[in-house]
Formats: C-alpha cells, structure tokens, sequence
C-alpha cells in the first residue's frame, strides 16, 4: 500500500489546530525524510466556515460537514483536536468505521471512552494515538509504552494541570491568596472564565487514568480516581509547608502494590528536594518509578498551541510510518491486567494536619494520645498560639498512616470538644518508597 | 515470519548483562503479552566459562567462543554488553552480517563506528537499537526519533556523566577540594581507578555526538566535539558561582543556528532557577528545546546494572515487536542532514572568568577596556581583595560573546603586565534563547 502523500482531514480549527497546520507546512521536508511520504491536509472541519483565519491559505479547505471528512474516500487519518465528549466521540468513531486512523489531542474522551475506541479500533485495524492527550509536549505516553516496556512501573507522580500548578507556584512566591491568584490567572488567560475542571482537579484526575491505564496495563476508569481540588488550600497551609521542607502541589498519584492499585489527585505536600517541587508555572511534570530503572521524570509545557501541535503532528508521523510498512493498529498494548483497586485501608500515606484547639493544658497530649489509639504516630509537630493566644494552633506531619485510619481520626476530631476546628489536612509525599 | 519464541545470544555477562537476564526471567509474561512471543536466551559469551555467576541455572549456556553466537542459525536477536570498540565492533557487524539484529549498549562504538553499524543493518535489513548508550535508565534517543519527529530540536544539553556530576555536587555542597571528592568516589565505586575517561569529558563528549546526531539528524563525529573536562574545577570557582546565582555542571551542550551546529563538553555555569542546576549525584538529564515543544527536560539514573538492563531490554522488546510484524530495519532515521560546523566566531555564550590582578589603581578600568576592545562587555563584576590585599581577585560574568573573541581575550590577558593569573574561564548558560 504505498501512497505518495497521506491525506488528513482535521477536525477543529482552534488554537492547536493551527499549530498543526503551520507545523505541518514548516516542515514537509523533513517528514517526508522521515515516513518516506508526504503530509497533506485535505479537508478541515470548522462550526463556522466563513470566520476570519489566521491561515488564509486553507479557505478553500473549510467545512462545517463532517460527513466530507468521515465519508471522504480520499481522507487516510482524522486529527481530531475539537475536545469535548460529544460529538468527537461520534466522529471518531465514525472515522474508525470507515477505516481511518486517528490522532487525537483529547484527554476527556480518552480518560472516559477509551477503552471503547482502542477496541473499535483494534477491530479495525487502525491506528488510535493520543500523546498530546496527558502533558501536552512532554512525550510520556510513548515513554511508558516503549521505554520503559520491559519494567514494571511502582508509582507515576504527575503536576499535570498547568493552571492549577501557576496558581500554587504564585501562591507559594508571592504569599498570595487563592482566590486573588485565580483572578489574576484569569485575566491572563491561565485559568478559564469557569476553572472548577482545572481547580477542582478534574482535569488531572483524566490525564492520571489515562497514566494509570497505560503504565500498570489496567483498565482504569475516571470514577476510579479519588479527587480533591487546590480551591482550599490557604496561604497559610502553604507558608506552614515550607516551614516544614514542603511545597503544596496538586499532585496525581498512580501507586501500585502488588497487584492492588491507587489513583488519586490531590493537594500533597511534596519534599523541597524532590525534584517535582521544583516545577513551577504552567510547566507539567511526571515522575514515574520502575523497579528497575528507578526514579525517571519528564519535564515540559503541559499545554500551548505549539507544544501540543507538535505531539500531535508527531503521533501522525507514527501513523504514517506504519502506513508505508503496512503495519498500522498494533502500536498501543490494551490493558491486559484485572483492576484490583486498594481499598482505604491499603492506602498508605504521611499526612499534614493542621488544626486549631483550645489553648488548654494537656491538650497536645490528649489529640497525640487519640492519634495513637488509631496507630499514627508523629514525624514533626509545631504548636504555637493562635487568635491573640485564646487559642493555639497545632501543625503535624504524621509517620505513615492509611488514609482509612486518618478518614476516621478526622471525624472524630470534629466531634472532640478541645478541637476548635480541623483547617486542613492534606497528603505528604515520601516515606513509602 | 511467525515464531513463538525470540532466541537472543547475549554477549557479556557483568553486571549489565546479569540484569538483563534477570529483567527476562522476571518479567516473561508481560513481555509475551506485549509481543505475542517469548523471548528466550539460547547462548552467554563470556571470557571465562569457568567463573563463578549470581545467576546459576546460567551455567549451561555459557561460551567462549563467539562463533556459537553469531554463526548460531538458532539465534535471532545479538544483545552486546561487553563495552569498548573491539572485539565488540567485529561482533555486531558480524551479527548483522549473519541477518541477526543487535540491541548494544556500547556508547564508545555507536559514537566512533555508529555510521559504518548503522549501513551495515540497512543493508542487511536488521535492526540497531542503543537507547542504553546514553544515560542510561532515560529513553531519550526514542524521544528525540519519535516523540519530537515532527519538531525542529535547536538545543539539547546534556548532564550525560554521573561520575562527574557526583564529583562536582559533592564539591558544591561540601565545599571540598576536586581531588578529595575524586578519592571519595574511587572508594565508593563511582569513579574508576583510571578516571581519564570520565573526568577529562570523554565519555560525555561520545554521548553528545549520539545525541546530537539523532537529534539535529547530521552526521555527528566524536572529532567534532569540543571537550574540556572537570579536573581544574576548584573549589572557589563552585563557590563564586554560588555567590553569582549558578551551579557548575559538566555539561553537553548541542546547539544549532540555521544550519550550522556546535557540539561541546565543558564545566558550565548553570543558573540555579534552570531544571538542569538541580540534577544532583549520580543522576543524569538531557535538556531538549525544540522550536515549536520549546522547553522539555528528561531525568533519570545515568547508569546501574538495572535501569541501563532496563533500557536494553525495551529495545529488545521493539526488536521483538518488529519482528513480529515483519518490519525490522526500519526503525531508526540515518542522518540526512549535511553537517555544517560553526567556526569559533559563530558561538556565542556568556563567560565566567576569574582572574588575579596587581591591586593597582585603573586595573578594572583597563581590563574592562581591554575587553571591550573586543567587544565584550560585562554583566557582573566582583572586585576584591586577594592574597592579604597584595593582589586583587576579579570575577566577572560577560554578555553574550564569541568563543573567537574569548580565546583571543584569554590570550591578551596572560601577556598583560597587570594580570597575575587567568584563574579558570567558564561558559555560562543562558542568554541564547
């Protein structure tokens, strides 16, 4: 089956679209050096045709039918970058009905339907890749598929969520409160004009099932995910952190133990010496332990029009290469693996506690003694007044503790009359590698 | 060409090679799952059959003689971990030349005869994996082929040494003196009884021209690199540089501008905000800017019997993959590019220099002009006392300035009456992008 040049229809226009389209021009020389083919883009798919475009040269391309893309014999691979769960969904598959290969840049359909379109591809037999999908230009998917195929992953730590991680970096520099940061970011265009996705963690909690199904080859499900957001998290929390060695990160967690495994996404304090604490800004990260190759991270822009355009083009590439060698929908391994999920008591963490209590004598003694009597034992404590003095503030890091045990110390304290109020309490990285 | 087992001849069996039977034994399943066949080792060339090994239930397939490997018709896939030019070169061309692919984690080969490898498997339609020649446990050569093919990479660099960046974060954090530390890491196995290759920037340099030759896809030669090692680093230059805002690193720099490209191995100073600073200890990054991915980095352990076993095994799980599918000897993109070199007046840095001066009245001033002369100016200075206040010492960070201008400066400066000594002149990263 050789062709001279592969045919793409691109489905959306946007943002990463262009950058598509303008990477594919750039550099037509070197991907035809490269696949041995040229590229050519042959129909896009746009809601509204007549809408001014900053490439006036693909007028003529322009359409609002998706059926002269999905139907259209002359189109090999649809790039798919609308977003959004319908009607990307339809149209993929549709595209996959009609035999054409797909990349796609979207983590919301991939997180929730993936499993069905990996499978109507394999049925197939065409190529579905989604690299741009997790952490933009970092190209992590392809690590944890090829590069590290012969491990066996332990643990993938990722900060990725750009929004999130420039409102905590702000944050933690400038003594800044959450929400006078989130307007900022607003106003530059880092947090949307509705950013519960991004600050409630949602759209972490996507990219970590996408993570978790590709580096422990198990089928997991965003409902598998435990998720808490940044919107909580107080200036205070974050001064107290690095007091103690801590930065505050939104980080997703995917860990394994034997076979039983954990995803979550949550405000953690991770250690100034790990080397996620030092990823600032909108720039993402993951961290992924294999029991041989130890401790890896991947580091890059985890958005952007061109960095995610370049995951794409170079997921088209990969298509176009196993075109021309005939070899197309074998690239991607699905899970293969049964989901054993932890259950709470198997989830094994150290935790910051920060609580405000009576300041009365014997009080530290009776909340140490209550956190004994459910098996959490204390790695740092500070106390220190609180309110003028009528009250004082207690700040712990705990030893290991699971998150069962700690779920059951913080309803009790809410019902100890000494506790004023329990402010935060928060995952700490470390101490179980 | 269905077949159910994979039949490797594996030649050396020191701490790489044990790791690379441990990672097979341990990990059958998954590696059939994702291969659809077995993999098996059929044959051990070693030096001495006679030997005591960890691995016993080995013992049966031990040889010394290579001619059982690679005249073997029962043997597909050559795996060389024995390291040096020869007699590993005529191996793995004597492998190739018997139709057999090899996966080499010989970085000192692939850097002087990959060319010459490379054709050979083209022609003989087999495959060449070596991911684990360049820092190790990192899958960075398959990030730079597949995940960034449709990007222009302008910039890679590289901490590619452990040995060396042991040495020089010992020094920084302990304020200790080169050959201190060098004894210290001779004792703990990090440094080599012989350490030439390591400190002089010898092994850096052979990884840098891998890297850059996958990278800016030209035919790079270990000749075309710049190399200038650790073992004049002292401790005040670590401790200026602190003062200044950066950390010195052995670092491989790969740079392009247009066409042309600069490749060299040299102590830099590296500004503390960059991610590169704070790769510590035996770890390892590669920095890799592209232009339309812009900043992305990749961390991990540069070497180990593990992670470097690791990485020899996902390649031979892509050479196990291609086979299956029929389509070995495609995997790699052989340099296409022409190989265009900067001359010294095209490459461009700031500089560090420190330098001691008579403490006369005007000798900033003269020096200054001196250097302006040349057109070069200064963005830092620091004067001060040296010697009891006989002499004084100057620090001085430049501009942006050739590597032409600064050689002819350092020249100018050991003939000036006023300048006692040119302590140490280092290039500091930053202000080119």
């Amino acid at each position: 089956m050789e062709k001279r040049v592969v045919r793409v229809g691109l489905m959306g226009f946007g943002t990463v679209g262009t950058g598509v389209v303008r990477i594919i021009s750039a550099h037509q020389e070197d991907l035809q050096k490269q696949t041995g083919l040229g590229i050519e883009i042959k129909k896009i798919l746009v809601q509204d045709a007549e809408k001014a475009r900053s490439i006036r040269s693909m007028e003529n391309m322009l359409t609002t039918d998706p059926a002269e893309l999905l139907e259209n014999p002359d189109i090999d691979v649809i790039v798919e970058v609308i977003g959004g769960i319908s009607p990307a969904k339809e149209y993929i598959l549709g595209a996959l009905e009609h035999g054409k290969h797909v990349v796609t840049a979207n983590k919301d359909l991939m997180a929730l339907h993936g499993a069905e379109i990996l499978s109507k591809a394999q049925e197939k037999g065409c190529d579905v890749f989604y690299e741009a999908s997790v952490a933009g230009g970092i190209p992590i998917l392809r690590a944890l598929v090829e590069g590290f195929s012969s491990d066996r992953i332990t643990k993938m730590m990722g900060i990725v969520n750009g929004t999130t991680n420039y409102i905590l970096t702000k944050m933690s520099q400038e003594g800044a409160e959450y929400a006078d940061v989130l307007k900022e970011a607003q106003a530059l265009g880092y947090a949307e004009a509705n950013p519960t996705s991004d600050v409630e963690g949602f759209d972490a909690a996507r990219k970590m099932a996408i993570l978790a199904t590709l580096g422990f080859r198990v089928p997991m499900k965003l409902e598998d995910v435990d998720v808490k957001g940044i919107s909580s998290v107080s200036k205070e929390d974050i001064a107290y952190g690095k007091q103690l060695g801590y930065e505050v990160k939104l980080l997703g967690l995917a860990r394994r133990d034997g076979e039983a495994v954990e995803v979550s996404v949550q405000p953690t304090m991770v250690p100034k010496s790990h080397p996620l604490a030092s990823v600032n800004g909108v720039f993402n990260a993951v961290y992924v332990h294999g029991e041989a190759v130890g401790e890896t991270m991947f580091y890059g822009p985890g958005a952007g029009e061109l960095p995610t355009a370049t995951a794409v083009v170079s997921d088209l590439v990969t298509v176009v290469k196993n075109m021309s060698l005939g070899v197309n929908g074998r690239g991607m391994v699905a899970p293969y693996k049964e989901k054993i999920l932890k259950d709470d008591s198997q989830k094994l963490s150290k935790y910051f506690l920060r609580i405000v209590v009576a300041d009365k004598r014997g009080v530290l003694a009776k909340i140490t003694q209550m956190l004994a009597d459910k098996n959490i034992s204390l790695e740092q404590v500070i106390q220190q007044p609180y309110n003028n003095g009528s009250q004082a503030e207690i700040i712990m890091i705990t030893h290991l503790s699971s998150k069962s045990d700690m779920d059951s110390v913080r309803k009790d304290m809410e019902q100890m009359e000494i506790i004023t109020e329990v402010k935060s309490c928060y995952r700490v990285e470390g101490g179980d590698q």
